[in-house]
């Protein structure tokens, strides 16, 4: 029996990583800090815990391990709130929590684990081309870093003692649940309401990728024995503009994109090299980047 | 008041902060594993606690900070053991503990904080010069990973809140108190035993600094407020086979050292740039490096 536990369930990510498992077969262990979200299936089991808290980031992480004894982890728990989480000193604490938890995990006997990193690990001065062999990490902001180095010891561990450990790198996810401050969910809201969608120029190429096809990957991975770092990602770059005028088609409001009314994104061009995943993971995404794109602005509309 | 928590107090490098610590005033607040060492000033507060213990990790360092409250930390416990320390899974253990101790101590306000890191964090394959400004940082050991790890996200938090906090990154020590099985130590004590002292060629050239000098290095840095990676190192290259040599004119064995009976050590040059040491925090070493030579086979002669 394949037994996860999900960390982080109730979020944006997690959600979308909840019917890939049921999918696969794997008895579901959600954790989350809220309450198990209307609609999730009665089979999979919920267990209401902050990771973070002090006492819990050792005991509470232990207690849940030692209760659940799952074979298998996929940890997706972090601050994530828009404008919070570049800066926030939560990010030192769910390093230490992460640690703890990924200890606690091996301790009880858990086989294969994955954890989520971030394209904000690289270096976005180069080309652009965001590789897991070749692109150095160099993070620019207190995220990036607590993302990279907790990635770096749970790779340097699992190598020492050889445990079977993948570092998943999501690059940008739009799609349901996505906080409504983020840059597609916000456009999408934005023309749905009839206002105006402020943006930058949007000449910035940009890989996309739905959440949905995230949580499918981030279980392929995890089903896989693949280690080391995965970029999780579409490998497609597309310009904003092009994004945004497309949502505006769909919703239909391209009169009201508003492009150049804020300031440049840099750099240029960032897009993951998905040649991990897709190769030896063997995901490849089941719907067109139009098709996705469709679905989540329905689920924005339904909600309107 | 500056009151200092100091913690690895019983170790090879904690030892040798006490003296400075109370030349400078700090009311000193200790913490190890080990019973406070004999001999050890009355006036120096010891606390028995193991950080790595996983309900301590928090309970633990938390229940220490609440009761000492230091206005000061000195953080330098970790696993140090040879042969054991480079893969050992405690260094994971060790990133979790010192982020836990470090998140309570500025809860409770703690003003000044000094960690103790590697010159192991850097990219040895470079010219041989380690300088925080310059030298990149590429860790080839699970010890140096955890290590670096801890640095990068306890001075981005730092950066982030403003806190005063100092990574130090130690190079190669030796003296009172160190592991019999390290390089110093071990080529001391086999010579006066009278053995034969098998090494390397010898023709590296290493820093190597006394372990007083490093622990009155690490209060000049704790008592100032520079802030960032800071080398704790002589900034002098010597060769393995000088030292080694000088070692044993000192104790009168020249006859016993086997330079080339082991293999070569690799990279020819590791020397600290000690210019932040020198010129940012004031300090420079009060002995020369054969004076502290001699103190350092004193000690190991009172004891063989």
């Amino acid at each position: 029996m394949r037994r996860v536990l999900v960390t982080g369930a109730s979020g944006f990510v997690g959600r979308a990583c909840l019917a890939p498992l049921r999918a696969r077969g794997f008895e579901i262990h959600a954790v989350s800090r809220a309450p198990r979200p209307a609609g999730t299936e009665h089979d999979i089991h919920w267990h209401r815990a902050d990771l973070l808290t002090a006492g819990l980031a050792d005991g509470g992480a232990a207690a849940v391990i030692a209760a659940v004894r799952p074979t298998h982890l996929l940890h997706l728990a972090w601050e994530a709130t828009p404008g919070v989480y570049w800066t926030s000193r939560d990010n030192l604490r769910w390093v230490r929590a992460s640690l703890a938890l990924y200890e606690a995990f091996g301790a009880a006997g858990g086989t294969r684990a994955v954890l989520a990193g971030t394209a904000a690990e690289y270096d976005w001065t180069g080309d652009g081309v965001l590789s897991e062999a070749t692109t150095p990490l160099a993070p620019r902001t207190y995220y990036g870093t607590c993302k990279r180095a907790l990635g770096d010891v749970v790779l340097a561990d699992a190598a020492a003692s050889g445990a079977s450990t993948a570092w998943a790198r999501l690059c940008f996810l739009y799609g349901p649940h996505e906080h409504p401050d983020r840059l597609v969910a916000s456009v999408i809201g934005t023309l749905l309401r009839g206002g105006a969608a402020r943006c930058s120029p949007g000449t910035q190429r940009r890989d996309f990728m739905h959440v949905d096809d995230a949580g499918a990957a981030l279980v392929a991975l995890l089903a896989s024995d693949v280690r080391g770092a995965v970029n999780i990602a579409s490998g497609a770059a597309v310009t904003v503009k092009s994004l945004v005028e497309r949502v505006a088609e769909i919703v239909g409001g391209s009169g009201r994109v508003e492009l150049g009314a804020l300031p440049p994104d840099h750099p240029p061009l960032l897009v993951a090299d998905v040649r991990r995943l897709r190769d030896e993971v063997g995901f490849v995404p089941a719907h067109s980047a139009d098709e996705r794109l469709h679905d989540a602005i329905a689920w924005w509309k339904a909600r309107a």
